[in-house]
Order: structure tokens, then C-alpha cells, then sequence
């Protein structure tokens, strides 16, 4: 018997979550049963489309159970098996994170070939977020020749692959992130302008010294002023891929929406939400494209980490207080 | 030598436009020039979208100039020709609305045959306003069997059109409109819900009850209050056409977005503004498809007509308030 803590929903958070709402918790763990094998957790992702989770109404995944482990991205490897398909040592990606060990059947894990990446890159930029970028900027954004692009959330775990796609391919591109050390980030990606929101008075004005002519893409994280920033500097046809909303979600009462909306018509814009898991057949061309930007040096990547299990909310909550450079994640062992 | 009258831009209006923003000008007329022709206006047209001519601001159509005659579409009748293309008593169409004559190059004119509809009609559901409903619903809203759709403006020359094609292909139609008379013509024209929303408290619960299981597409008329509505009854993957916005169109102080806006990323929506000079390729295939549409009956049109050039300005005035039972005319002769 072996004895794992998994962190568990305390109660539902109002606005910003805090440490109060989170609970961590020491379960038995049994030797796995037939077609079960045991897992440890080797890292574990925070996103912040889990803090829509964290409330109780209908979305487009459903909410986490109060009393119950959260969940999430986890990669982990197989300590003990009681079903063929999986040996200790295996390494496997799961939606079993927020623990540091589990018990569960093989068909809710997912074997994972590294290709000599470390296997976190595959909760980062070869995983959702990466896939993520991919989609929105390629797929819902239609990316072409000539376009200039602007990302917010730039260097987050997938604006900061979006940056990289679209500078693989030639674009000039445009990131917004809070505080120097993330704008520093930024130009080493090889950003062309890359805007320091925290220290802009006005944000559109800066758009526009960075884009004289305007945008042509817009892949939102952010929402709020930047999405108002991104109407102002569009061009005509210019599209928005809408990935996320950060600076709403923690809010109590929705602020209102961009007072220049109605330029969307005038310029014939095109805005555009999106969900990964909507769009799963892009995986494998996305997994073959990566690995030869990757390869050639044109996609690289950050992690802030956290470690230990005791931490996660920690990182959570720092997602929203723009606390990551790339990818959060949380080392579990 | 003729004496004609114009509308001139007087002064440029601040919010809601008023009478001294125009001036009514006689002006002498001299036979028409080589390559020339004199046209008798019949019809013209105002509608939502001069509004935006009236500022001084860049925009897919330019400003219209102070001191200069207004424009916009007109149906006349040839009455002295100085070219061989054209003779007396042709019928023609043009952007030269606002005065009661005119010369002009044949360039500036297109004949028109009216395949056995009224002129005016040219003006409406077989012109330019029935074109937009074409194409917002077709093309940029890619109506798809069994779609929910929703109307805002569904009593104007463009919605009325809007929810008969979307009747014709045998959809469930809801379209909001402000006043009984309008709710009235709605249901005339098949409309499933008629909702009024000057009568409505709250305009999503009343869109709610009328779509129980949500919408596909929304053609907006309105913006405001009733793109926020479609936001919240939006189904997974809706698509809203943004034909216009005129709730926003007077505003000195551009009022707030829709406050769940942030929907569009869950629900995958795709917010799409269009130009219908944009889509003029779809010309052909709309006067083909709106031929068999009227005489099989499916669509029928309503018009609000003010008689004479100097009713001109209460005629624009009056879109802005409602006043307009399908498509809003002035009958010049």
C-alpha cells in the first residue's frame, strides 16, 4: 500500500482564487488491479482555462467536483502494472494530474514516445499548448504570406509558440507581456516589437507605433484592452483568433466588452473562438512541424517551475498574477 | 436650361443628426455634355450606413463633402441623352440620390431592367440591402441545414429579407423588431417569433423563451443590447454575420461592448463583419435565386415612402428612430 496526496477542491472560488479553495490531501493507494497500472507523477501542468473549471456551470469541459482531485495534464511513469500494454518505466501523459500518484486504467493514459524532448515539453510546446498555437494561428487566424501578427500573452506557454510559428514563417510579429524580463524573452525569440503593457500608458497608441499600417492577425490570450488595442490597429479582413481571456476570469462582475466593436464591421474583421480539443485532426501534421522547427533551432521554449505537489497552487494562482515566463509547471518528483 | 434641387451637407452632425445638418439647394442644370445624359430621379434611397459618410473619418466609403451634394442610390429616368447608349424614358440606376436631377456620364449609370418589379424595388429587396441579406446569411454566416436563426432590425429592408431567405430554405426564424406594426409584418412574412423588443424588459430571457436550445447564426442588424442577447443564446460554433450596428451609430461616446463577449472563446464562436460591395460576385447568383424567391411568393417587401426631395432628410432621420416598416424610400417624381 502505497500513499499518495492529491490536492482536492475545497470550495468554489469568487474572483481570484486563493490558497483557502484548495485542499491537500493523503489517500491509500492499492496495487493496481487487473488492467490497472500504478503511476507516478513526474510533472504537472496549470493552465488557466482550469480556473473556469473551478466554477460550478456548463462549459465546454465540465466544472472539477467539490471534495474531489483536481485534474490536469500530467506526464508520469508507470511504477507498477497489472495489464500488458505497460511496463514500470513506461512513461505516460494523463489528465490525472494534481497528485503525485494515481491508480488508473491503461485506456485513460497515453504512452509517451519523448523523441528525445524532456517530457514536460510535452505538457508545453509539444502538447495543448503548442497544438494550441498551431490551430489558432494557422487554422482559425488562416496565417498568410505578408501578414503581420500580434500576440498578447507573448510570452506565455502558448503565445510564446505562436511568436516562434509565425517568425518560422517569415511574419513580422508583435507581442505584448508584462515586465522586462519577459519583453527580454521576448526579443530572444526573435520578436520584432515587443510591448511592455505594464509600462505603457496607452497600450492602442503603442500598437500602433509598433504596427504603423496595422495588424493583419490577432491571436488573443488576453482579451480586455488588448483586444481593444488589436479592433483600433486592424486592418481591413485582418483576423482574430480568440484563444483566451485571462484578465476576465477572474472577474466577479464581467467588465464590459471593447467600445470600438463596432469597427468589426466597417473592416470587415473576422473574430474567431476556438478550443483545442475541437481540432485534434491537426496533431500529427502539428507534432511533424514541430520537430523540424525544433530541430533547426526556430522553435525554443521556457518553464517556470514549481516543485513539489504542496506548490501547485502556487502556480496556479501565479498564472493569473502573469508570475510564468513560458510554460507553468509544477515538478512532482 | 433645367432648374434642379440638392441636398448639400450643411454641417456635420455630433451624435443624432438634425435638420440643420442639411441645406436644400437649387442648382441650374445645362443640357447634358457629350457622353452625357439628364436623369429624372424617381426614387432614392437613405439608409443606415450614410450615417457613417456624415463624419469626417476614413472609412470604406469616403466622408461626404460639406457644401457638396449628398449621395447614395438612386432609380431615374433618362430625360435628355447626349450619348447613343442611353435614350429618353431609359430607366437607370445610380449613386446620385439626394436631388431630383442631374447630368452625368453614362459611365456613372447602369441601365436598368426590371424583369417586371417596381423600380424602387432596385432600391431594396433586389438591390442593394437584398444583396446584403444574401450574402450575411450565405456566405459570411454559412447557413447550414437546420440552423436556428436570429434577426435583429428583422422590419428593415435589409432583416426583411434576411429572415424570408432563411424562411425559403426552411429554418426556424426568430426576428426582433421595435413596435407592434413591425411584430405584425414579421409574422406576415413567417417569421417563427416576433419578438418586440421595446415591449421586452430583458431581451435574453425573451430571446431565450423564443430559442429554448439556443441559436446558430445571428445576422445583426443592431450591435448592443442584441448582440449581447445572441452571445448568451449562442449554441457551440454559431456564426454572427455584423451587417451593422446602428444602436451605436449616433452615440458621441461610443457605448461599452457586449460584457460577454468572452463567450466566443468557449462557445467557438465566429464574429464576422462584411461589406456587401465586398461580395459582388455573388450578384448574379442573388437577382437569380430572388427572381424564383418572388414569384414562387416566398418573399414579399414592405417600403415606408416619403414623398419629395425636401422629406429626404425625415426620411434618414426616421431610420434612426425606427420609423421605417421594411425599406425606407423617397419618392422623387
Amino acid at each position: 500500500m502505497t500513499v499518495a496526496r492529491e490536492i482536492r477542491l475545497k470550495s468554489r472560488p469568487s474572483g481570484m482564487p486563493t490558497h483557502d479553495n484548495f485542499e491537500l490531501v493523503s489517500v491509500d493507494l492499492p496495487e493496481p488491479g487487473p488492467g490497472q497500472v500504478q503511476v507516478r507523477n513526474l510533472w504537472m501542468t496549470v493552465d488557466p482555462y482550469m480556473r473556469g473549471r473551478m466554477n460550478d456551470v456548463k462549459s465546454y469541459v465540465p466544472p472539477f467536483a467539490l471534495g474531489e482531485a483536481m485534474q490536469g495534464g500530467a506526464v508520469g511513469e508507470v511504477v507498477a502494472s497489472n495489464d500488458p500494454s505497460l511496463k514500470p518505466g513506461d512513461l505516460v501523459q494523463s489528465m490525472l494530474g494534481w497528485r503525485d500518484a494515481f491508480n488508473a486504467p491503461v485506456g485513460a493514459l497515453q504512452k509517451l514516445d519523448t523523441h528525445g524532448l524532456p517530457p514536460q515539453a510535452f505538457l508545453g510546446v509539444a502538447g495543448m499548448p503548442g497544438l494550441t498555437a498551431y490551430v489558432g494561428l494557422l487554422r482559425i487566424a488562416s496565417l498568410k504570406d505578408g501578414d503581420v501578427v500580434f500576440v498578447s500573452g507573448a510570452a506565455g506557454a502558448v503565445g510564446s509558440v505562436v511568436c516562434q510559428i509565425a517568425k518560422a514563417k517569415g511574419h513580422t510579429v508583435i507581442g505584448s507581456a508584462g515586465g522586462p524580463e519577459k519583453v527580454a524573452f521576448l526579443k530572444d525569440i526573435g520578436v520584432d516589437h515587443a510591448i511592455d503593457y505594464k509600462a505603457e500608458p496607452d497600450l492602442t497608441a503603442a500598437l500602433m507605433r509598433a504596427a504603423p499600417d496595422g495588424i493583419d492577425v490577432y491571436f488573443d490570450n488576453v482579451g480586455g484592452e488588448h483586444l481593444e488595442a488589436a479592433l483600433t490597429a486592424a486592418r481591413p479582413f485582418a483576423r482574430f483568433a480568440e484563444c483566451g481571456m485571462i484578465s476576465m476570469y477572474n472577474a466577479n462582475e464581467l467588465p464590459p466588452g471593447p467600445k470600438n466593436l463596432m469597427l468589426v464591421v466597417g473592416k470587415q474583421l473576422r473574430i474567431q473562438g476556438f478550443i483545442v480539443s475541437s481540432h485534434a485532426d491537426m496533431q500529427a501534421e502539428f507534432q511533424r512541424e514541430l520537430a523540424g522547427w525544433v530541430r533547426e533551432g526556430k522553435i525554443t521554449w521556457k518553464e517556470t517551475v514549481f516543485e513539489g505537489l504542496e506548490r501547485a497552487p502556487d502556480a496556479f494562482l501565479g498564472l493569473f498574477k502573469g508570475e510564468n515566463l513560458g510554460k507553468m509547471l509544477v515538478k512532482l518528483a
